[in-house]
């Protein structure tokens, strides 16, 4: 059973990923992987759990100090400032495994007094200054896709919603290949007005179509392509955040030497020293045609990463889509799309292609023709050289038409009781197998659980590692449950040397974390920052761990 | 004339570039150059300006609070700490025309009051502990090649001395590609350190010879093939900074989202947050064969940078040396090699290549062989289609042999009263030509005065651009002469949109410009780091304009 209609005004109408009418089948293949996997009843797949289907209820009165609504509507338009409580619920999570638990659980936390669409950026600093002056908490939103519990206000305070009206592109610069951005701008618009002009933005992350330009740079996102375009932070030349200190503006230069770089300060910031109103990235000519599919079967995942990391460390060129599937993520794949155990299959595996060890690899060169051609032929001949058996164009097909569903299907997946939760983490090659093994380790101690693992983005000296978890909720204790597992599964990942993210950000969810990793000193230097952009610790309190909230 | 005995111990033997017993010749052609571009009367040649043949006289006694020699002394070993008069002249300043000014006018100004040579890690961690504690200025310091003024101690203070101990490789890793350096190593120890085991380190900047890995790292600097390899802050993965409040460790992660960009906060930071004492860098595959000269003439500067501009955003691979002189350069690049005024030359000008408006550039890809040639190719096709007249390998063999050379003539030409300095600056491409006619009209409105010019960094979206400004001084006056003149072309890089500095940093020379360029909120952020890293302000004091030294 697959629920179709979402009630309006219902908490699932709020933790519904993507589009309200766009769905996809669980269909019969996933439903088998899952119940075999993770030993489901069958019965399962028709008592839901929680499906949210209820009204949201109303919200206490916002509690700001007196005459701040007033004035936040004499600022921005009494339209563009909303108190109602479906509103302020929508603005009080992102889309975090806990945020879709709690909103399951018909609980409403951490939700804003109020949710303010600035009209520009001098309304954001005017929003920003009124906030420092009565110290009342302030998060800046737009697409509200944290994975990181990023956006929470649990004393309260004010969601600055980027999404209604800063959501244009203020100037394409066509000699310097860079476009100026407003943050509200969504992925999907931005990319269909440098496509209208013959550009690209380069950054497509899984939540491309629910991600916003400002939560890129805030978060310092990725994209599926950015082993040749590079993560936010290489695309990001200069940006302009509103601190409550004043206008923090950084100069699109190429590169400078001008002291610390305070770009890739408010970079990964996610908030908590002011609110972006601006981003200079570079852009690039807009090649569709020439993407060109690369894909192979290794006998081992060692196999595998040795072609990735000899193909990035070649300087021939860098593949767009990079990606390589551990074994239990190569055989679920397999086996989703009906080809595990079909004649071509046993003839894999009587070359030594076998189940448990072969990996996948999907990746494609793009970029200027003759340069995406001449890389795949050198990445080619790698791969032949570590065992690499050419699949041809298809399985990168299909990988790229469903490259943004896999959201879609985790609301499917939490009907059915099922967590489904992933964690990334960047590494060394050198750090690379012992993070993959220790992880996975920890993550297969829990019984009838699927532990999907791959590399999506490479460089020249390390890559990352994607986990996808999946295993069947404690129904009684689902919150306890889960983080007991995620906090066992980041230990992990600290331990074996992997950073707590490689693009998903911080936030609240790996604030408990995060002074060990990057050690007190440079956290001592984030507080020391913050003090003095944001002296009253309004901004994102609580994310990274800075102040409370 | 050209000295060619510098007396031991003499200010010449402090501020004259280089090995002691290396000199390099002013041909006639050189000098010639310089007697009719400056019109100097020929007298000047052997009438020599303070040539600093003088012995250094000893210094006051230094002056530090009770018994910190001592404890200095038993931390390091009483050999490692110098308070003789010349090891502390030896460390008051770096290579800015200023300094050698100074020197040659007698003058030993911003001396530490001892010079400390640590063995170790904990050694710096101590010195700078006990600095912190007793509240007494400290600079790190490697090779001395600093042009920004970032080395004095106005008000003295330690200055601590890197080069003798902490200058060895720690580890390279060849799975990773990543070696990890200490700060005091020389850049030739270094690069023949990696040759050695198949690799380099990419940066070659025109100091090289005698600069160290800390310098590049603490100045924000870049090499000569920095186009193909990029800039140091693009090779920095990790690095360890002892702080007074501790060590700042950042993990070499190839990327991550964890905030704030703490090594980016400490690249270019010039010893102002803490003491560099290891980083992590990236190393490539060693493959001088591979470098593939490509030279060509254009009718215009504005087809030169066409041309290197389309090769860049082109996405076909980048050369490593990618340099484009402007007319008056190139003019005086054919002039000094005996090419201007031949038969050839003859030819080039009946075709559309005349004086004072052609311009040449000189670049070679490198790398992958396969790669570097395809490269080359592409390369090709774009200046040809811009009207570049391909000229050979012969100006890039000629310009790499003498690469590291003009700052030993620096030294001749200020024998003879002239003054020589550079000035370099990064832009967007769209900034570049206002940047490149602005500021050229400002050095040019000083009578019989050179400014050579070159782009020798390019990037996708921008490039920098390198004056070479020559001069006769004013013998009177001529410390309050340059900076007058230094100032208002300062004052013209800013006003039309350049960087205060692409690679050479801001020290104490840029400082009063620092505040206007980076905007006043980003200075409280970089005051904010610094008083949490640095609470008493001991750190290399008066750099960047924080705090008072």
């Amino acid at each position: 059973m697959q629920i179709r209609d979402v009630p309006t005004r219902s908490f699932r109408s709020i933790f519904k990923w993507g589009a309200p009418d766009v769905f996809y089948d669980v269909d019969d293949r996933l439903r088998g992987f899952i119940r075999d996997t993770l030993q489901l009843p069958e019965e399962r797949f028709s008592e839901l759990f929680h499906p949210g289907l209820e009204q949201v209820p109303d919200l206490p009165a916002p509690d700001l100090p007196e005459d701040t609504l007033a004035r936040l509507e004499a600022m921005v338009g009494a339209e563009n400032v909303a108190t109602d409580g479906y509103t302020r619920a929508e603005h009080c999570c992102g889309s975090a495994y806990l945020d879709l638990l709690r909103l399951r659980l018909g609980k409403v936390e951490g939700a804003p007094d109020a949710v303010v669409y600035p009209r520009t950026e001098d309304e954001v600093s005017a929003v920003v200054a009124l906030c420092h002056d009565r110290t009342i908490a302030l998060v800046p939103t737009g697409a509200r896709s944290s994975v990181t519990r990023g956006l929470e206000l649990p004393r309260g305070g004010i969601s600055l919603d980027l999404s209604r009206h800063l959501n244009r592109v203020l100037e394409l610069n066509e000699t310097s290949h860079t476009a100026r951005v407003q943050p509200g701008m969504g992925g999907p618009a931005y990319e269909q007005w440098l496509n209208a002009r013959g550009y690209t933005c380069g950054h497509f992350p899984q939540s491309f179509e629910f991600s916003s330009v400002g939560g890129w740079v805030a978060a310092r996102g990725a994209g599926q392509q950015s082993t040749h375009y590079g993560k936010i932070e290489d695309m990001v030349l200069g940006l302009r955040c509103a601190t409550p200190r004043g206008m923090l503006a950084t100069a699109p230069f190429p590169r400078a030497a001008l002291g610390p770089d305070f770009t890739q300060m408010v970079v990964g910031s996610e908030g908590t020293l002011g609110v972006i109103t601006e981003a200079t990235l570079k852009v690039w000519p807009h090649r569709p045609k020439s993407v060109l599919p690369m894909t192979f079967m290794f006998r081992s995942f060692e196999d595998g990463v040795t072609t990735i990391r000899t193909l990035l460390q070649a300087g021939i060129g860098r593949p767009g889509v990079c990606r390589l599937s551990d074994p239990e993520e190569t055989q679920a794949a397999l086996t989703l799309d009906g080809f595990a155990g079909g004649s071509v299959d046993r003839t894999l595996q009587r070359i030594g292609y076998r189940p448990g060890s072969r990996s996948l690899m999907i990746a494609a060169t793009e970029g200027d023709l003759a340069m995406a051609t001449a890389t795949a032929a050198r990445a080619h001949a790698i791969a032949i050289k570590q065992g690499g058996l050419p699949l041809g164009p298809k399985p990168l097909r299909a990988w790229w038409k469903r490259r943004f569903h896999d959201p879609y299907l985790r609301d499917d997946l939490m009907d059915y009781g099922v967590m489904t939760d992933t964690l990334e983490t960047a590494m060394t090659w050198s750090d690379l197998p012992q993070v993959w093994r220790g992880v996975r380790e920890v993550i297969k101690s829990r019984p009838n659980t699927a532990c999907l693992t791959h590399i999506s983005h490479a460089y020249e000296t390390g890559a990352n590692l994607y986990f996808i978890v999946i295993s069947a909720m404690d129904r009684e204790h689902p919150t306890r449950d889960y983080r007991e597992f995620h906090g066992r599964i980041v230990d992990a990942v600290v331990q074996h040397g992997g950073s707590l993210s490689h693009h998903h950000g911080v936030g609240r969810l790996f604030a408990p974390w995060y002074p060990q990793q990057v050690g007190e000193v440079a956290f001592e230097a984030y507080r020391g920052l913050k003090s003095a952009l944001d002296p009253h610790g309004i901004m994102n309190p609580g994310a990274y761990g800075l102040g409370t909230g």
